[in-house]
């Protein structure tokens, strides 16, 4: 991508720092370096004036790369974690800046690096800090048509890798042995890298958070398939619920009420749709049908150079750090389906990757959506 | 595991909770649950009283996945966030906790996690928190024999992933599509799971975290690959830095300092040895080599539930809010040789997973160490 979107961005960005009386972001989030300054790696730092300075702090190894990646105006390598709090020093000095509000990444960072960022070798006494999470989230809430091809991209990939997984499923495999097809088929697809791949058959579709485990698939399991590969640094997420013989009937009746929910949400997405309205097609669907106590889980998330971000639903929003979302604008990415249907002993889940347009969804993953393979 | 042995860790808890003067724990970090109550698991957490008494608090959706895996004296399930909260202003109501220490894992949680955490409709006014890390670093630092069994397994499956691919590596394949090979080879071998593979190739093997990119290998190029498969939730690490094609004599020259500081290294390891002496040895010969400024990274990390954690090296120790660690007892994991060489254009490093012993290394993972294919 070329300077002159990134110096848009950087000029957004100091807009909302001033709006929100924020004199510097001391940023370490890999995907918020990256929207800025085209590169974001672990172990490094960008600090981001309100004049529209750029300073980065990498691990000394890898300044040359970073030169190849970045825009910034300053960049130091350091050693350890002694010449990381240095070269915060060094920054604050070189701009001047002795009081203030810094902004740091409040849902990202742990207690122990908010004591590494903020150490007194490195913030200046009478320099404060504030969370600056909403900040990024707002920046990148709306994507670019570039960052838009980069998530169709990836939501192709994912249903290349949902096609390979689901064609090689079959009883005897093993949960990760399904998540290992997907995932090779990602990254022969494509994809640079992928986020963690959630597998659960049998009982443990049931659980929220199914990661791969070694229970062989049985005869008759509806197996839970959830990807997110990574293409150009932009994710999709894709989610199916697939069995691997013939479900019973109760399975396939709660498959149909998820699925027409999930359908239905999806056609109400559009430029100025509220995450509430949204929220509420699906549950209302789901409790007709008396399955009102078997949902769980935040419905919609947004997707993007994380395969979680905002825009989250209200609730779920507040206690992750983020504000709540206004109507939804054009070119917001969002996952749909997130929230399952648990009837007790089993569950069901499809999820996939939309795109807010003016005038209705644009649906990116395309996978088929039937319970038999 | 049998239940027994939940006992004796938990008696082992409590006894370093009462040194340290916490009244309870409250545990978010799924690798700490598992070693205490044999289930961790996203969004879940754990809170142990200083009388030894363990209660949980799981998404609903997940209890009876829960009651088969975990030993506890209290569960409860909740649908969301707000029921999160509420579930532990219930449990220290139930437990007649008004005041005191809670610990909490500063190394692992976000602020806003703490938020959550330390809600006031959850968290009684007069509990105060304190970083409770180190106590579940010291309770897992000794591994028992099984869990020395688990380690064992994760290296056996290590060694079958970087089989995979090197054997697969050649010019043309993108680094993302080495890294397949590794993880598919991971999970076909028997690995539920794997931490985030590494593949760094040509000059990206000069940065400090080589995630794989869509870079193409060239014929001669280096290629760094860091894999960390998990089996029965631990993992071992295991590092080569293999050629493509034929290296250049710099490079040679280079890998072979390194491989012998990381073996004589990994010589010395034996009960009673304390982590500078290693750093030393493994630093004196890279500088007497005249490749003293070249040296970057913490040399050692522990192994285990989590492929890096305790003990660390003295410095990154401090600054990862871990304590010291004492001259190294015998049934540590370590992985020795995460402490890269980088002489500018390029980067050799080679990491194995090794046991302390009474009277010397346990070497667990055996792939052969040649930079040549």
């Amino acid at each position: 991508m070329d300077s002159i979107h990134y110096q848009e961005r950087l000029q957004k960005c100091t807009q909302l720092m001033k709006a929100a009386g924020m004199d510097t972001l001391l940023l370490t989030k890999p995907a918020n370096m990256t929207y800025l300054t085209g590169d974001g790696r672990l172990c490094a730092f960008a600090m981001i004036t309100q004049s529209g300075k750029v300073a980065l702090g990498v691990p000394k190894t890898d300044m040359e790369d970073v030169k190849h990646l970045a825009h910034f105006d300053h960049i130091v390598g350091f050693e350890d974690e002694v010449g990381m709090i240095h070269s915060i020093a060094h920054y604050f000095e070189l701009f001047g800046i002795r009081e203030g509000v810094v902004g740091l990444e409040y849902t990202f960072l742990t207690q122990s690096m908010m004591g590494m960022l903020t150490h007194p070798h490195g913030k200046p006494e009478k320099v404060t800090v504030k969370d600056g999470t909403s900040i990024l989230s707002q920046l990148r809430l709306v994507k670019d048509a570039e960052e838009i091809e980069h998530i169709r991209a990836a939501a192709k990939v994912a249903d290349a890798g949902m096609k390979a997984a689901v064609e090689a499923l079959k009883s005897g495999l093993t949960e990760s042995q399904v998540a290992a097809e997907a995932e090779y088929a990602i990254r022969q697809s494509g994809a640079e890298e992928f986020y963690r791949t959630y597998v659960s058959s049998g009982p443990r579709t049931n659980i929220a958070h199914g990661l791969p485990t070694l229970r062989k698939i049985q005869p008759d399991d509806l197996v839970m398939i959830d990807i997110h590969p990574i293409v150009n640094g932009y994710s999709a997420d894709l989610c199916r619920t697939v069995c691997a013989g013939k479900p019973t009937a109760e399975q396939g009746a709660a498959y149909d009420i998820y699925l027409k929910a999930q359908q239905a949400t999806i056609a109400k997405v559009k430029a100025g749709v509220g995450m509430v309205e949204l929220e509420e097609t699906f549950h209302e669907i789901i409790k007709d049908a008396g399955h009102g106590e078997h949902i769980f889980g935040p419905l919609i998330h947004g997707t993007g150079l994380e395969f979680e971000e905002a825009p989250l639903p209200p609730g779920h929003a507040f206690f992750h750090g983020e504000k709540e979302s206004p109507p939804l604008p054009a070119n917001v990415a969002i996952a749909v389906g997130n929230c399952g249907l648990y009837p007790g002993s089993f569950g069901v889940r499809v999820e996939d990757t939309v795109v807010v347009a003016e005038k209705g969804p644009l649906v990116l993953t395309n996978y088929p959506r039937r319970i038999e393979k």
